[in-house]
């Protein structure tokens, strides 16, 4: 199917040009301003495509296209709007436009499905404003309560309730995307495998499951002058040692097992005193469940033992465990499918990261499509998606609907 | 000469009970209330002492004890009365007190030098509420000039000169120490050598030298989640990389060679991003200048290399340089015939720590005595200094004084 490239460039480019900074990243956190004026033009375009608008109760946005089938559960496909502070430009919104535009398409091509189809924007998947991520579906799919997710405050105080009344997007429980035939979430890959080995798409067949550890090496603070080097317990180095023997083992595992130590500080963090404690933390990713739990308890064991070799004591706290997700089969395949019809080059790859759609695929039929991130770039002003490869994921988008509708 | 140990106990301890926090450390930094009050007791026990109390322009203290030859140049006896925060008792502290306790102890015995004895509290030694420390000896011996310690500014932008002034201590230019016969800094180790090594005194031969390095690694932050392992630049593992090297290269030089990082930090510092940069610090030290700048050299290639063979940057600013000093011989061997004298047990030390008198040595004959340190535990609540050692240290100051006024 032929895709009207000019208007989903003009509708990305209206929404990118809302609130930029000053490096050219997107300021779109979720229940801000910028959000809803993100929001209004959405709101706007899905009633131009002749959708009845609906709002979830945690601000999601439902844009709704009957099917010729009224007993037809209805296909879902969406993403989300909200950015990463100075982040990317088709993180999400890729996603919400690339459904707003297959369904415009299926209509210029006279295309009527069986299945109402359901463009959605989810709220806060990010979670850089209201933290964790993924608030929106991850209480739809059961993993949050409401009242905790309406009392969850961003780093101002300020609710999520308040944010979401404010900006007039409070809709009703009786409209949670719940039931469905399939949910297909679009998205940029933010890893660099397609645009490296030469992909147009990504058929994802689920998504690596998470464990994070925050990690605290307690030494002895001392000073840096008058203690020699063999009378030392320097946290630093201990967690250097650690870090080091950590990355090798995950490189052991092979992809794709992946690990990150993200945030680390020292204390007390002056320039001539020895490091008494340092925290750090851990991220492990992997797409078998039994090598991640292998991977944590690798990683616990090395902490422990090189804390013990320099006669160090450890703190090692787990604050997320997110299972490894595998896509249901079926949809897989008709995402397929459109992908063999359109003739692409594709592979069949893992999420290295967390969407809306891992929460939801516990509760509905679900499958991801990847377009390439060049050079991997994400959650950066240099996140970057060839125009070629946008209208692409649009088409392979149109064409799966057309066979899930089947 | 017997020291008359409940008098320097008593002002001791109404001193360390001034201003103690939770954890039992001192706060009494540079020119606040604690300060003051701390100034206020020493300036009573100074005139009680029959001193005449000046003022320098920096804010010095000294109490000058007349001798009995007019034309004789002074003996000056001191160190600092500021802490670091939740700093320890008696770092700075011991130095003051045990000169006004040599003083008393002369005046107690009935000997009169002939030389005047200045017994001196040098203001913000630490450098924790001023940035460098030293700001006071350091411009008497020419480093720094006065209108830029005056507007130097504390973490709430109060300066050098309006906290100086309001707590009252304003003296004049004309007091400056400058012209003497010897100066001697009793102080704690702040290193763990004479506790481990059972000497009741050491006897400070001179100071280590330091660099001062800022290092920036600058690798690519990318989503923790999808670059593969084989994709990475990232800044921390490098840094890891890096540091475990620069321990391992400070080793090789011996002591007194020692390398501390004390502050790191990642960016953007979230636990599912890998790091795309990270600072950190380095301070170098070593007794012997040319080794100094040996290591100096080959930290630098270190990090060069490293970052190379990953294919990063990494930006290396030198943020301090101190060449190693040697104390004055004649000044030196003073204190070890007051040691010899007293049949003690003391070493010969190289001081790890910056010291108001490593600049003072520059205009004056200097020297330095240390009382151990229980476990060379520093700049912490947990630096203790047996109250046997304090006496012997205050017994050596008295010798020593003696011995210089020959």
């Amino acid at each position: 199917m032929k895709i009207n490239e000019a208007r989903i460039r003009a509708r990305l480019e209206a929404i990118t040009n809302l609130a930029v900074t000053e490096e050219g990243g997107m300021m779109r956190l979720a229940l801000t301003d910028a959000d809803k004026a993100a929001r209004d033009l959405l709101k706007g375009w899905m009633k131009e495509a002749g959708m009845d608008v609906k709002g979830g109760d945690l601000g999601t946005m439902l844009g709704i296209l009957p099917g010729s089938d009224q007993d037809a559960l209805p296909i879902g496909i969406g993403s989300h709007m909200d950015t990463q502070p100075n982040g990317g430009k088709y993180d999400g919104l890729f996603g919400v436009m690339a459904g707003l535009e297959a369904v415009c398409t299926l209509a210029d091509n006279g295309i009527i499905t069986k299945s109402p189809l359901t463009v959605i924007n989810w709220t806060n998947e990010e979670g850089a404003r209201f933290v964790p991520p993924m608030l929106a579906s991850g209480t739809v799919a059961g993993n949050f309560e409401v009242e905790w997710v309406y009392n969850r405050k961003d780093k101002d105080g300020l609710t999520y309730v308040d944010e979401l009344k404010r900006i007039g997007y409070m809709g009703s429980m009786s409209n949670r995307f719940i039931k469905a035939k399939a949910y297909i979430e679009p998205h940029i890959e933010q890893g660099p495998v397609l645009d490296l080995e030469g992909y147009q798409v990504g058929i994802v067949t689920g998504a690596l499951g998470i464990t994070g550890l925050d990690v605290t090496i307690k030494g002895q603070a001392n000073h840096a002058g008058t203690t020699p080097m063999g009378n030392r317990k320097d946290a630093l180095v201990t967690a250097a040692e650690a870090m080091l023997e950590l990355r090798k083992k995950t490189i052991e595992y092979g992809d794709p097992a992946v690990i990150t130590m993200g945030i680390i500080s020292a204390s007390p963090a002056s320039k001539n005193i020895i490091p008494g404690e340092v925290y750090f933390s851990i991220d492990m990713r992997h797409d078998n469940d039994t090598a991640l739990t292998a991977l944590e308890q690798d990683a616990i064991k090395i902490i422990k033992n090189i804390c013990a070799q320099n006669g160090m004591d450890s703190l090692i706290e787990r604050y997320w465990r997110a299972d490894p997700v595998h896509f249901d089969e079926r949809t897989v395949t008709a995402i397929e499918t459109a992908v063999n019809r359109l003739n692409l080059n594709a592979k069949k790859i893992t999420s290295g990261a967390g969407h809306d759609a891992v929460f939801i695929s516990s509760i509905i039929p679900t499958g991801m499509l990847f377009v390439p991130s060049i050079k991997g770039m994400s959650h950066c002003p240099q996140e970057e998606t060839g125009w070629e490869d946008i209208v692409t994921g649009v088409e392979v988008l149109a064409e799966t609907i057309v066979e899930l509708d089947k």
